[in-house]
């Protein structure tokens, strides 16, 4: 049988800050709380953005405005185990578990400040195109940023293809 | 063979504005566009929560301030297929692809006014629980909204649960 | 005495959707609402950058990607009289109270579909400058905009400074 | 002549984050930049409402689901001075300038973490008004908040309303 990529809904529950290769904190904002008081669901989202591009731009030295790729994102998911909230601080914890020719899936986790078991995990695939093109080329996920996510990889359910004749 | 719930990738880029049951145009905002002058991802989970807190307020009378069931979202999911932006005006069309006994698999469409391929398809599953106890009851989907859920039920792909004794 | 631009704090509070020009509708998104059921007051300085970022860019031509021109924001204001709420629809409409040789008063008025008394009236101030020097041109307001900006002066409380050698 | 409740534009442009009281970092998101790579503006007035309700919840023992107050907000305002941007973390600041007998006005400061020249200098003027019939009573600002809120008041150019028969 081959292996399973990403773990099981019950482990995704599991996750523990320690799952995870880079770390940022968020400090929630009065916007983020709904009617409910406890976070808007897209805020996730927002948060997943944030923590990857500050990866790719921050780390890997990626810049939105003058590199010829762009990474367009094919499909995003989400999985909510509690509720975070304003105010507060959220600790956002990101890492690649598969990182293939020309696309990535990246998966991130969310905790709140103080409190132990994990609010919500997810992420997107994200797919590396040519900025004039909107196509991936025969190089794949641009070599300077694949350097640095192979870092993000870190767990037995993970998985790096590399393209021919890259080392990474 | 099981039936299918939900259709397969390839035919969720295919969706068209008539493949939903339930429908509200969205005027983008300056602040939805991301640094590529396309709608930030995220602001897809909010047009999915906006239509179908829309449908369960506005037509099937649900109140976020006094019912006593409140709907957890477990999980969210979306595919993206082509970008939206500002300015403009989004199509947006809801259908119901599961109505479990105590959960709801909702489905949205996005699509540019002007434009016939659809941007964006994803939703969420929600749980309904009892506001005091943050667990499901006996009845599951509380009636009211049950009786308006079952009229977003349109394709052969979808699924309806009845619970014991009740009709719908 | 001089003329006062713009009106007292009093006439704000009884602005009507006929002291605007130029008017778009907003339908209200679920993450818009704020702990009380209300909007974020956010959200209106979200749909003033809308409304008059997109009559700049569909009616004025304005491209933000190629314009030798940006318009910066200086200053915003708002004053607040009721609240507003999702779900529902918002009207918002747009005058310029000042249209300078290089900056522009705009403001908008923010009603709440069905309802008669304004929500909300406030705006910025925009300083026209090129985009390479970050400061105005001895050109002020690029001509194809002024063209436009001044059909938005409609009131006896505005005012409209002609540079040297143009018509309007 | 009286005292000059706030200071001139010329210093607030000068403002630095020894003038004021309360301070809280944001770290910036994804979503904060517009299609110019820079901070929206309305972002500006969601980290008002986040520093001055972290303030009033966290410090002062506010609570939006039990208090019998709630403090309504009558104006909004901002300027301008350089542009904040994701990725980075901005540094907050907050104080009172004026401290009314049911009013406050409170003034916030934001600066780009690195660099020393203030990016925007704005706040709004609160109500404080019986949840029950949304007019103030006899009290004004509830004791509690009132208490922590005149530590906010730092300089010459602030003002304190001591209601009949109360101390602060």
């Amino acid at each position: 049988m081959g292996k399973v990529i990403g773990l099981d809904l019950k482990s995704k529950r599991e996750r523990q800050r320690s799952d995870y290769v880079f770390h940022q904190d968020y400090r929630t904002r009065w916007a983020d709380n709904d009617m409910f008081h406890h976070l808007n669901n897209p805020i996730y989202g927002v948060l997943f953005d944030s923590i990857i591009n500050a990866y790719l731009m921050d780390v890997a030295g990626y810049s939105t405005k003058s590199s010829a790729y762009i990474g367009l994102v094919a499909n995003t998911y989400c999985d909510y185990f509690g509720s975070a909230q304003y105010p507060g601080v959220l600790d956002v914890g990101l890492r690649v578990v598969k990182l293939g020719k020309s696309s990535v899936m990246y998966e991130v986790g969310v905790f709140q400040q103080g409190e132990e078991k994990v609010k919500a995990v997810g992420g997107f695939i994200q797919i590396w195109v040519l900025r004039e093109t909107n196509r991936p080329d025969d190089n794949g996920v641009p070599e300077g940023v694949r350097r640095e996510l192979v870092k993000l990889v870190n767990s037995e359910d993970s998985e790096v293809v590399k393209p021919k004749g890259q080392k990474l």
